[in-house]
């Protein structure tokens, strides 16, 4: 067996930043990308967003990373090449990728437009395309993507604060359609004001929900309040505030991803409300108090991003709502503090790295 | 302060067996019921099930059993007399009362046909009437119940082998509708195969829907397949058979209320899965693993029993289909014993009391 370089695993050549080990350290990487095929599209990138499990990825966290590891799968670009068979995008496009970048096409969940759910799906990066190769994410200057997997930006969607709806604004977008927390007169939990829940608020509220954001922070009140549009405001650990709003919210966001209680949640929900996890815990099981979930007909799920069409139509929905994330803009070579950063939950609300102008490639 | 005795507090004169102390030993009880009020029907009891909850409110496990307790909540009779506008029931009527006996009839719940959610749901023993006195259940001679907690039992139902649907048919009929698991083609696995869990297998096979039964007890096996019509079987600790059905289920009833892990029952959930607890733990959370939710877009909910319209519904439905528990008949002064061998979880599937031919009044 014969193992090529990551730089002359592929024809084409590609620059970026991965970590080398689960030190989880960045640095610039050379490696490459595949020829261009009849369904793939190929994209100059020019903003990628930083994800938290990119952070838990680079540090092998999970346990499957592939290391030399790029990652980044926010991705927003414009379309420099498209193979013979593509039919829905050309040179110059807008365009975006997200988590996902393969999967089987043919089981119950890819018929029914959840690629994200496919057990044979692809991960943007460290993850095992059909050739065999190990996928790369977007901490890079160049994709090369099947056009199944890669989404329209709307022209009035900007590609550096658009960014983080490819994963933060879906991963909440999703849920909040699929257990039917999306309508006028819904009253909606959001737990966490960062990456993700700064999106819960903004898309519900476009959606015509009423939402209380539950947060360990009081300072984030304000905020949360007066610039991203939240009716109400609770101190998870204000037992009176948390008694006075017992059994008023019909679902909740949950996007804390450390080990928490559900109790306190569980008791903010009217009978028939539902907790929704979308933060990944590190491994470790949370507490199901029972009793709550039988007497008051309660329930907890998840949700992981979203499929492609949905992805789709998200984006059509912030472009129509003028939605994009609150984001601060950072050079490539600020990757390594902005991870310390992420750390200490410093950011608000998400970093977006500015490839096209701060990526050099030095040879 | 007046405390009027039991036997004195209504105008009718009533008998049955009730625990006197956390004790939870049963005995010959004088009270009385009160008289028949303008929408109330009073009824000659002829059968009541025991319930796992009888048990446990018996012996005070819950905390809010208020002594003498008659317990008894899945009760047959005939109409004896009516009150002056009762619209639903005439005098001879077969009729049944089960967990619930009153409501505020006025919030969300009890207008969408939830009285059983309802915030000031009273229970048919141990709640606190509108009057202010405590109800007393059915392991007695009569009841009086208001017309809109009493439903119809059909003609082919009889009156033993329908009692269990007040509440353990009820408690599987519910989520099985609620949750959408009641669909030809769903394939549900049923976790216990007790009196709860041999009502789910015979709804959902009636239903249409594939039934697997999930079990510690091998020698079940034969029964749920040959008796009851499940289509496959599971030993819950033969780790092989578990991981040979991993994710081939769409919904799960876990009629368990021990303590139990939930890994091993998500696993055999597809993506989008739902796993509805419907046996009442003693107070202690089970462990939730996040991953399988997220990863999988699974659930974890509750249910318990059903509203008016709807149980009326599933007597329906169970005689269009012919469906009863398969019980063991037993006297009123077998109780204890019974209760003993329900601890031990032998019985199959349902004790119900012969009331009418074996509660002797001595005085």
């Amino acid at each position: 067996m014969i193992v090529k370089l990551p730089e002359e695993e592929h024809p084409h050549k590609a620059f970026g930043w991965g970590a080398k080990s689960q030190s989880g350290v960045l640095s610039p990487l050379k490696f490459s990308r595949r020829a261009t095929g009849e369904k793939d599209v190929k994209l100059k990138v020019l903003y990628c967003g930083i994800c938290h499990s990119d952070l838990h990825m680079s540090k092998n966290d999970f346990g499957f990373s592939k290391f030399p590891l790029v990652p980044g799968h926010e991705i927003m670009g414009v379309v420099t090449d498209v193979g013979d068979k593509v039919e829905k995008f050309k040179v110059g496009d807008r365009v975006g990728v997200g988590c996902v970048v393969g999967s089987c096409r043919s089981c119950d969940n890819c018929k029914n437009d959840l690629e994200n759910y496919c057990s044979q799906m692809i991960l943007t990066y460290s993850g095992t395309y059909y050739d065999g190769t190990t996928t790369q994410g977007g901490f890079s200057d160049i994709m090369v993507t099947d056009e199944h997997f890669v989404v329209r930006i709307p022209d009035s969607i900007p590609l550096d604060a658009g960014a983080p709806l490819l994963c933060a604004g879906m991963t909440v977008y999703s849920p909040l359609r699929y257990y039917g927390l999306d309508k006028p007169g819904t009253h909606l939990g959001v737990v966490g004001l960062g990456g993700l829940g700064h999106m819960a608020v903004k898309f519900a509220k476009a959606m015509g929900v009423k939402v209380t954001v539950i947060s360990t922070s009081p300072k984030k009140k304000q905020e949360a309040i007066e610039r991203l549009g939240a009716d109400s405001f609770l101190i998870s650990h204000d037992q009176d505030q948390m008694q006075g709003a017992t059994r008023t919210l019909d679902g909740i966001i949950d996007t804390v991803s450390a080990v928490h209680p559900l109790q306190p949640l569980l008791s903010l929900l009217k009978s028939h409300g539902k907790l929704v996890l979308v933060g990944a815990p590190e491994g470790k099981p949370l507490e199901l108090p029972v009793f709550p979930l039988i007497m008051g007909r309660k329930l907890v799920g998840g949700s992981i991003t979203g499929g492609m069409k949905e992805t789709q139509e998200m984006f059509d929905f912030a472009a129509k709502h003028s939605i994009t994330a609150d984001i601060e803009v950072i050079p490539m070579d600020y990757v390594n503090t902005a991870f310390e950063r992420l750390k200490r939950a410093d950011v608000r609300y998400r970093f977006v790295i500015d490839i096209v102008n701060t990526l050099k490639s030095h040879n």
